[in-house]
């Protein structure tokens, strides 16, 4: 490492906040995606102004800039390839501003999502974005990756919840995007462009999120089918009703199976898909809703329909759903979790394209996801010590994604590009978007040092 | 007009699409901000290979690019300033797809708001996105502007609403952006970058929508409240409740005086300010809703609470609001109408400081809008041919909107920038910030052809 770099980071950062030992550096050189290389240093802020005098430092050294909230992301964006600087922003965890008349808080990028709900709670409202990781993450990385959840299909994604953000460029400069109001539509929307983007535009420190009141009720339903083509077509009739659900899951048949296996579950003989349902709203409504969507779950191929009132009858109903990681990591701790859209009504035939390619090339393939956005986890228990499937895992994970792009979809929905996804863009998009997403990434970033080879092809 | 370009016009289109007489061009040269100049030709094209081809020919020849849906704009980004090839889109007025089953209508920009209502709620559904000029004005101005009306309170603005578009960048290049499925994160979000950016970026040729299950039922309050300051705190109220109106409307006690003296108007003495409040859901759920919102509406200040259930019902409580504009129009024809937007709980603060403003310059400021959003038409009824008016106008202005980003508020909450507010923008948006923006725009319209001189500053 380049000692006037080092020397010129002395000058930004305290010793306890600037790590340059391995051991210290290697807890950063690794995300929820098993891809790992090590940062050459790794910088712990606390301002904005110190990301600012980090970032000039890396440009006067040509040195590559790794934005980092908690690495729980899956796709390698926040692992250090070429080496280069981790800026982690775990120490940037403050909330600034929690503004219930205008329904907005206001927070640094460290704050991890648990601790915003927490804070919004307080004063009735609550903020959409809730990814399985939301106790660990941080809003920054949430931003960085457009992270949804289930509740997304009611309640939109990041960038249906944010009012703004403050953004360091990779020349060190302070860019603020957006506003404080619900609406605004001075000048171009740099909110979204930079919500999604993976660090490949700039450092945010700071956002003004939206909230939403919390729902006075919530009732659960648990909805058993013959078959993945009467779910899915139980989906597109619940969708199309006025009571849009909170949250709209599904489990496949392989899944079901697996559960059924490996752990208990209540589920009938002849269940070959399942979906769980989630209505939130005012008490005095929540009955007439339950009811819509029981109506218009009702398709050919219906078997059962559960409903849940009390927190323990909902639990009961989530068993089975939430027997299912632990049972798909007992079988296929080495899994491979793809994390594709297709629109609704292609659900159930890239369910069957996908056991089709199973069979093909041996690789048993699990789904369940959110069936209201059509974001589906494709997972293939692959064993990569199995030489079979090490031989053909890549070929058919090109045929996963060519059938999903056939049937209108993309190839990711919430888990981002990274390193994981970075071959596959150009499939999805074609050379003149490519270029104008680098032209403009070179607005923010001339000297390509932010997150390079990541998010967009080389 | 340079003879070489109108040949080369000539190999795009037929004869009766290009328009070059002067009577017809003159149709083309204003919108609805009273700004008007000549274009030096017009184009009807019919497809977008053919806006491509014609793009060719700006660039050849470095002829600047208008392009224009139905004129209902109120900031002239559509008038030709100084000259230019005005592209209209009002032949490409095609329903492409209507897709139920994935919540999605696929239509050419020029499709009129109205007529892709009408074809939606043939299916069950909407697109969110009613500005006042839904029967006459294009999907493709609506994105352009980011244009939204009562109904962004609960569904949001074309942002929240589009999927993907189709764009023809200022060097004849075709560019898909989004997706057609409701999550996506492949790539920068260059969907939203376009909407909003006032034809700056490209010619949007056609939109994928995301449409909305129609309400069961609709139910409708009339407030009354002594001051603006009990109203406003009111909004606030209404606005921390689980139940969201879909229009959340006030008029402020200028405007009541108004409509008192040039209208008959059901209210009672000491009205000093008014919200129309809108829910809408399942038919089980209004009562209650309609209660959650009364109960919220009683501030200090409360004087009057009326509910309509019925068409008719309903018709009579909009009176009041619906006799503002005309009266408006009768004392004040040449008003300016601006449209900033201050967080919820700065509304009343901003009407305050505007009545002083209004008796400091002597011009009568009169305040309507979307309260839900903070998004406040302000009317300044000035005359032209008034020389004292006319001297001072500009100075209030002004200062109306130094008031306005005091409270934090923006410039513009859907009518946008254009040649309006184009030199207002820098005090709003920093030079850094104008910078990248400007940066972006080269990316997609390297000759700076495309809407030149409108919505960022010189």
């Amino acid at each position: 490492m380049n000692k006037g770099f080092i020397q010129c980071l002395k000058t930004c950062l305290p010793a306890e906040r600037l790590l340059l030992h391995e051991a210290d550096r290697l807890a950063y050189g690794y995300d929820n995606s098993r891809l790992q290389d090590l940062p050459d240093a790794v910088a712990l802020p606390v301002s904005a102004d110190e990301i600012s005098q980090i970032i000039h430092c890396c440009r006067k050294h040509q040195v590559a800039i790794i934005p980092r909230g908690r690495g729980t992301g899956t796709t390698g964006a926040t692992v250090p390839i070429d080496g280069g600087l981790v800026i982690s922003m775990e120490r940037m965890n403050r909330i600034l501003e929690l503004d219930p008349a205008n329904r907005v808080i206001r927070a640094e990028a460290g704050v991890n999502n648990q601790t915003i709900q927490d804070a919004a709670a307080s004063a009735g409202f609550f903020w959409p974005p809730d990814p399985t990781s939301a106790a660990y993450c941080s809003i920054g990385g949430n931003l960085a990756y457009n992270s949804a959840g289930p509740r997304a299909v009611k309640y939109g994604t990041c960038r249906e919840n944010t009012l703004g953000l403050k953004l360091i460029t990779g020349t060190g400069e302070t860019l603020n995007c957006g506003v404080y109001t619900t609406k605004g539509v001075v000048g171009l929307d740099l909110t979204r462009l930079v919500i999604g983007s993976e660090g490949a535009l700039g450092i945010i420190t700071e956002a003004t999120l939206k909230l939403v009141p919390l729902a006075q009720g919530k009732r659960t339903l648990k909805l058993i089918y013959s078959s993945m083509t009467a779910a899915a077509s139980a989906v597109s009739r619940i969708m199309s009703q006025p009571v849009i659900p909170c949250a709209l899951e599904f489990m496949d048949g392989n899944a079901l199976d697996i559960v059924r296996a490996y752990s208990r579950a209540d589920l009938p003989d002849n269940a070959g898909a399942m979906l769980m349902v989630e209505v939130d709203g005012s008490e005095a409504c929540l009955d007439d809703a339950v009811a819509s969507v029981a109506a218009a779950a009702k398709v050919d191929g219906h078997v059962q329909t559960q409903t849940a009132t009390t927190p323990q009858e909902i639990r009961a109903l989530w068993d089975t759903r939430k027997a299912l990681s632990p049972s798909l990591r007992k079988i296929a701790p080495k899994k491979i979790n793809e994390d594709v859209v297709v629109p609704v009504s292609h659900m159930a035939e890239l369910i069957n394209g996908l056991n089709a390619l199973s069979q093909k090339y041996a690789i048993p393939i699990v789904n369940f996801g959110h069936a209201g956005n059509g974001n589906i986890h494709v997972n293939l228990l692959v064993d990569p010590d199995d030489p079979h499937q090490a031989s053909v895992v890549d070929t058919c994970l090109d045929e996963v994604f060519d059938l999903v792009l056939k049937l209108r979809g993309t190839l990711s929905g919430e888990h981002g590009v990274g390193i994981a996804k970075r071959d596959y863009v150009a499939r999805e998009l074609g050379k003149t978007e490519i270029e104008i997403m680098k032209g403009i990434k070179r607005q923010f970033d001339p000297d390509n040092l932010l997150n390079p080879g990541k998010s967009l092809p080389l």
